[in-house]
């Protein structure tokens, strides 16, 4: 059982992180997959129009919380302690970019969330990801 | 023996990165180190003031790029293939954010770069990186 | 279409690795998946029982060398040049350890695999590793 | 601080570890630095005389263990999380290898260890990891 429903995360995340409203977006969000898109615009672009490398990073990032919140309910001290992401492919010129989200593993004081990006329309996966959240532990 | 001096390296680097021109600083850069400074300003804080993951990222990129590049000479189509970086502690408010990197491998194919992540003035690093270059095969 | 049958494989691998024989079984290898097995033995074991973590890294490694062989065809040299492991659950006591190991990149120079293992039995994964290959260049 | 004296570890890990008795060795162990070596052997060894991939992501993986426990005591409970390990040269043949861990971070829950790994003799290293260890609440 998810905390939010897609419209009440699609509301609160821009909420707490301001500074990337209309950055990114939420397309679904259900216990099986979190799909959330980087919408190309200038600021992540490389010469050539694709999409860098630190701009997918932070797609990979915001999803693995997005996943890992929604799943714990809203916890502002979470913080990513670890990715690891491997480039495979150059993203397609102009398109958005999408991150397919599955959470791992969701213990008491971490969270596992296995991240694959995708150039929209495309088949074989750009970047994949591995990314671990710490948890805060409950208030008493 | 690098190929590029510092100051060959400072005025190069936004030529092929226009997009990150007054982002980043080159500090230092001799065979042993290379020192990046992210200068911090709004586009890369996070609510209080500290400097966001994916900035971070960003920096330890570009670092293990310029680090790479300093000692094959430019090569355009050089690309980040793995990143593995942890995040260890809060980033100082308000401090910008300098990058040691070290070349730990450069072969043929490939360069593997370990970056650690200071506040500057702070001792205790904030972040920990490596990464990995694919390096294009030498044209004939 | 891969360039090995599941028979093939299971007679070539103990003899580029002779040292494994025994240790490690290929229970299905197809162009979607492949299931590798680590037979639980006093050797791989912890205290309790377990397999341990070096044993894990074993089977993820030689998971992501047997997906990548049947690919591209018996290369001896390949090598593999990074592996990040999550190690999320405590594997059941007693149990063989499961790979399912998925190619999701093959270039000319380097393949990366994704693999999930699981403990024989039980439904969510015991670690989750992506492992990149180095491939030599072909011979004229 | 340490909690352990170089010769008290010698004694403890051995009997905690029983599996690994005569595998793996203590050189030396400080605030700064902590120096492990893998006795080469033939369980160890790849065809050829290098030391295996497996073998070495044991010794760091013990290593990170080792140095982290020298920090907190003697907590059987610590478990490996994560560890992004770059192989970077072929291992020379018939040397020791030496790992050389260097905790980068001691927190509540986790502690980062970076670990370089040396082919006894060569100044380049073979093989850099970071690992993660859990580390278990203490007890009121």
């Amino acid at each position: 059982m998810l905390k939010f429903t897609l419209k009440e995360m699609q509301s609160y995340l821009p909420e707490v992180f301001p500074q990337v409203r209309g950055m990114f977006a939420i397309d679904r969000m259900d216990e099986e997959l979190l799909v959330m898109r980087l919408v190309a615009d200038d600021r992540h672009l490389r010469p050539g129009g694709t999409v860098s490398g630190p701009a997918m990073f932070g797609l990979a990032d915001i999803s693995a919380y997005v996943a890992t919140m929604a799943r714990i309910g809203p916890e502002a001290l979470t913080v990513t302690t670890h990715c690891s992401i491997d480039f495979m492919r150059k993203p397609a010129s102009g398109a958005d970019v999408l991150a397919h989200a599955r959470v791992l593993k969701l213990g008491r004081s971490l969270s596992v969330t296995d991240v694959l990006l995708y150039s929209e329309g495309t088949e074989d996966p750009v970047a994949h990801a591995s990314l671990t959240y710490a948890i805060p532990p409950a208030k008493g």
